[in-house]
């Protein structure tokens, strides 16, 4: 297809479109002729990447070109690079140090593994904090009870994502990890409201 | 305790805590002499709530604000009064319209209740349409499977708020919804990353 029709198509301005293939986000399209290229069907999922990154998100977009980096030239290591990926998706926490007394000893009492250079550790470090600094429990059995949620629905996410190629694996790993969320904690919220609306009309 | 232990006990700078007070956010201690005001355990925690709201969650002054005026002066309906202050929290979404069709069909698949005022079902047809819009899974099954789990969460979550006078459960329930989120969403990042390196050991 022709660019006209990508931007038509994605929904993205052809001045846009134009400017994510200057900083390289985009791949160019295939030449065609002195003046035209031609689109295909890579483009248009490239572009589903980078507007729920940014769009739905709201990632900077040195943040959306981390992710794209690593989708195009993969580290060597697949967990590594997925965990880098899926690293580069909020919420930011400060990275530069390397204890995380909280969350090392709830993923070792969780049997989960502790690996200090994957982000998410820093994040639960920084979660088990502001609870301990609200005075709310992060008791082990407390944890227990997340964890146990997580990981059952955890099991379910990664099937899929085990039988991909690696640079199929990484959109999907990134889509599915930012996406989901947001619904999953609208599911919560839902379900507190829909307990305390039954408990009264039962009541 | 005067104003400058309240300030050393809750880390906040007594110029802010004089802001707090001038705005609303934190009732005048009880004076003493003309020139003295004494704070007890009440202003601590009312700094607390302030602090994992604007701190930690990155809340604009104005949606605190918001709760705290929930806190002070809920509506007669207590279930309202809860969803309007879980509401004043983050991911904010336009409100603006009252049709949320794949919200609704959802909501009802899943045997929840559905309730247009309450600003879950906003985010949830928002995070529907992001995944809907990505090419991502949202068939009834997949949706069941993080009701599933958030239903088992919030069932023990709501034990606690269901035993309590409003005037501690808006805080609570605030403060819950808030710190646990993100705990809740490293542990499922956790969880896919031991999933990825348990089975490449096993492999």
């Amino acid at each position: 297809m022709k660019i006209s029709e990508l931007s038509e198509r994605s929904g993205v301005p052809v001045a846009t479109l134009k400017f994510y293939i200057r900083e390289g986000m985009l791949p160019r399209g295939e030449a065609v002729s002195a003046t035209r290229a031609e689109y295909g069907e890579e483009h248009l999922a490239r572009l589903r990447l980078i507007a729920a990154l940014a769009d739905v998100r709201g990632l900077p977009l040195s943040r959306v070109r981390e992710i794209l980096n690593l989708v195009d030239a993969p580290v060597d290591d697949p967990i590594e690079t997925l965990g880098r990926a899926v690293g580069a998706l909020p919420p930011y926490v400060e990275r530069d140090r390397d204890d995380h007394p909280r969350a090392r000893a709830a993923i070792e009492e969780l049997g989960l593994t502790y690996d200090a250079g994957f982000t998410a550790v820093a994040q639960l470090e920084e979660g088990l904090r502001a609870l301990e600094h609200a005075g709310l429990d992060a008791s082990p059995e407390t944890l227990r009870r997340y964890s146990d949620a997580m990981r059952q629905v955890a099991a379910s996410e990664i099937a899929p994502v085990a039988a991909m190629p690696l640079d199929e694996a990484i959109p999907y790993a990134v889509l599915g990890t930012a996406l989901y969320e947001p619904v999953m904690l609208a599911l919560r919220r839902l379900a507190h409201h829909d307990l305390l609306v039954k408990a009264r009309d039962a009541g």
